[in-house]
């Protein structure tokens, strides 16, 4: 999506060769323009969607954003958990997470993922796809359907998209980017 | 807002007459249908806004929500940080939580808040006031203009609305629940 590629090259930040941030537009202060409009490009990949499901905290607007776009549908949040509990109530995953490289526990309340659901996973970034393996994990245990991830940057170099793929999830990316040279973004 | 009122009425849980549990509808899954409503009849209520602040997580989806009717004003949301940091980069202020009952220290990049700007709080609760006056605090650092405060549900035996109007900060709710009745919600 030429819009997000633009606005990547013009205020992202390359850190490292391996981290962008783009706190000024994504995930600190959200551009609610250009959100609308990502929002409205992922989803028109996806149709029959029954619910929206991502990880608090930076994949919210976005799942809001794409709920719209599909007819006001519902949004679930997986919220992250500080300890791995035993609780029947909830649906619970493992989530490596690449950024800060700990694990942690993500669940969501039983009551809000039936059988038979079609439900498409939304979410900030895509790096090694742990986060998405996680929710794949939750909507097996719910014996849901998934339908794809909707992801606003995919860092394509880091195999996240591979593990979906071969996981039967099909992954769609507003800006996927390749690799980093002399910290500037090359997209695919 | 006569929607949401029923929905609480229908859907929340009361949880020892203090505590009104609404995760099936706004801050654990969310009705999309029912948070552009409130979105609508919030944003009604405030003009000339320049920013939306929220502190994550679940004031996030309804400052999108209410940014969008604003004419899709940027959202800035505030972070909380693990520990009281010094760093000349941000915006800190300290937040007691009334759910949890501990202290969190919540920043915001100065890059995100421009002296003379207009900024209206967006947020799913307002109980004690604490979240809304620590984002008060952080204005007053980037000498912004507070236009007021947005909120979801208000529980006005709280003493959150005092506090912030006696602050200058305007308060517009949803729903405000006066108090607890046999495990019922009693409306303003």
């Amino acid at each position: 999506m030429e819009e997000l590629k633009n606005r990547i090259l013009q205020d992202g930040k390359v850190i490292n060769n391996e981290i962008l941030k783009v706190d000024s537009f994504i995930n600190h202060q959200i551009d609610v323009e250009l959100l609308n409009n990502i929002s409205s490009f992922l989803a028109s990949h996806f149709e029959n969607v029954n619910k929206i499901l991502t990880i608090e905290t930076s994949g919210i607007a976005f799942a809001i954003g794409v709920a719209q776009q599909l007819g006001n549908i519902p949004v679930v949040f997986a919220k992250k958990s500080k300890s791995a509990l035993t609780d029947n109530n909830v649906y619970s995953a493992e989530v490596k997470s690449f950024t800060r490289k700990i694990n942690s526990t993500v669940i969501v309340d039983k009551r809000f993922l039936k059988e038979g659901e079609n439900i498409l996973f939304v979410d900030d970034f895509l790096a090694e796809g742990n986060a998405a393996l996680g929710l794949l994990d939750i909507c097996n245990q719910a014996k849901c359907n998934v339908l794809g991830l909707a992801v606003v940057i995919e860092k394509s170099f880091q195999g996240g998209r591979e593990k979906l793929e071969e996981a039967g999830v099909k992954v769609i990316s507003a800006a996927s980017i390749g690799n980093f040279e002399n910290n500037t973004p090359i997209f695919d």
